[in-house]
């Protein structure tokens, strides 16, 4: 079965309102007149999300930071979170909680509760988080409008670049920190929320995921990919040709907020407009505008909702 | 790092008020004249929590089921739940959504998100389930006071028969679907939640989960083995023996409540008395009338808070 099946079938099952079909990043539970509720959970396996060598107080910053990527696309401030962790190798279970330790005390959330197992022998890591949000205007994914700008913030691609660095490619420390010590835009989400007509979190590709807004919200998206902010140091890791500009474009875990704005409205915090929201379906991309062939894989597939 | 060593750590992060020292079930967040927020997170890992050949659908509803007798201790109503799951095997994967449909349906309780990744080939499944629910009345484990009342619902040992038949022992179906299909005492600990001084479910075995409650309380606790309520099919199946009650109060798996009541008062729904909280300190074991050396497992260390 494909993520994308098992989720057909997920939906066939009793959903709560708040689900939002299993569409969105984040259950949003209204609360009347207070501000509504928030949850997301996220699960990390070695080997898939994180590499088995990377630091273990990088992994835990990239657990709890991914998650509350979730709730700052929601407009929403973190209460605390829940942690499912495996208890293994000692050495990588301190390493783990200083760095966790860290990662809460940068982002002001603390921890809510959690559950410890045994890590059975041989198996890769699994790591789960739950996180615990309060947004007072929680926008959806699918609320695009043709017209609308297609808006990003931050750079785009630094940690895609990170991730071959990680791997074994030359390349500044600055990128590789970009991967491993990814920072949700909290503080840019709660400024959006009230003023955007759709937020989500880039997580899996700058194309992948702007598809997956026009395609929620029934639109389509043109994107133009020399108006994509690409940091100094990825354009001197990876140069200034399309091609460098399409890597940047498909490669995940950048963690920016991508979002919509009627018209020539202006976003509170800084953002690039990076394209537009059109009559129709799917996604055009331009460079400079001259018309550019989709790339045969626009981002990742292994992220949930 | 034992679990013991681990939560020591992570009780010195930032930690919510609400996580209660991660000494408790679950967290509780109040909201001012609103019922308090309820939040539990499970992990289950395939050969710890569960065996690789139980059905999957029961592993569906064990997963569900043991998460809401957590919410159940905090007299806490569902008001749904997130998964994260790993796909794998198709037909494994397909009968887990079915079971699952099953226990989110005989709880009444929605699903409200979730994430899913890939089940890396050759490890272990692991499974994690996070609940939500409301609360008017919200007990913690720790207040029970010497001379009050410790009772419990339903009976106590049919778990532990049943999966000693899960691994091939000959035995009624009842006390395997005790095993299987635990039900939450959701109901119940509505009721109770006002009335008591303290309140837990039996997940790791009623002399284990007593003694923590103790504990936790600053008090000691008497039980009487004999008045411990054991289901005919276990006494069918396991005899009338001391050592069979002692199996049966250190069998782990039972989801019933514990719970905690002053002096002579009596619990609004079906229960029965198994002892009584006392100034000092420790477990006290008796059976009827004669004093009893502790076992040296009071019960299962598996489970996380």
């Amino acid at each position: 079965m494909t993520e994308a099946e098992f989720l057909a079938e997920l939906r066939a099952l009793p959903l709560h309102p708040a689900a939002r079909r299993l569409a969105d990043d984040a259950a949003v539970l209204p609360a009347g007149d207070m501000p509504a509720t928030v949850l997301t959970t996220d699960l990390l396996v070695e080997g898939v999300h994180f590499l088995p060598g990377d630091p273990a107080g990088d992994v835990a910053w990239k657990l709890l930071a991914t998650n509350l990527s979730d709730l700052a696309a929601k407009g929403a401030a973190p209460i605390g979170v829940l942690l499912g962790f495996p208890l293994g190798d000692d050495n990588w279970d301190r390493a783990f909680l200083a760095g966790l330790r860290t990662a809460l005390a940068a982002f002001d959330c603390p921890l809510l509760g959690g559950d410890t197992v045994r890590q059975p022998a041989g198996g890769p890591r699994f790591l789960a988080l739950t996180a615990l949000g309060h947004s007072v205007a929680a926008p959806a994914r699918d609320g695009a409008q043709a017209g609308d700008g297609l808006w990003v913030t931050g750079t785009i691609g630094d940690a895609g670049a990170g991730l071959a660095i990680a791997r074994g490619a030359q390349g500044p420390q600055a990128l590789l920190d970009r991967y491993r010590r990814p920072n949700p835009r909290l503080a840019e989400g709660r400024a959006l929320a009230p003023h955007v007509r759709a937020m989500m979190d880039v997580s899996d590709g700058l194309l992948i995921d702007a598809s997956r807004m026009a395609a929620a919200s029934g639109v389509g998206v043109a994107i133009n990919l020399a108006a994509m902010p690409r940091s100094a140091d990825l354009r001197g890791q990876d140069g200034d040709s399309q091609a460098a500009r399409i890597a940047a474009a498909t490669a995940g875990d950048d963690y920016e907020l991508l979002f919509a704005m009627p018209g020539d409205a202006l976003p509170p915090v800084p953002a690039t407009r990076v394209g537009s929201f059109v009559n129709g379906a799917g996604l055009h991309l331009t460079d400079a505008g001259t018309s550019v062939a989709l790339p045969p894989r626009l981002g990742f597939e292994h992220h949930g909702s």
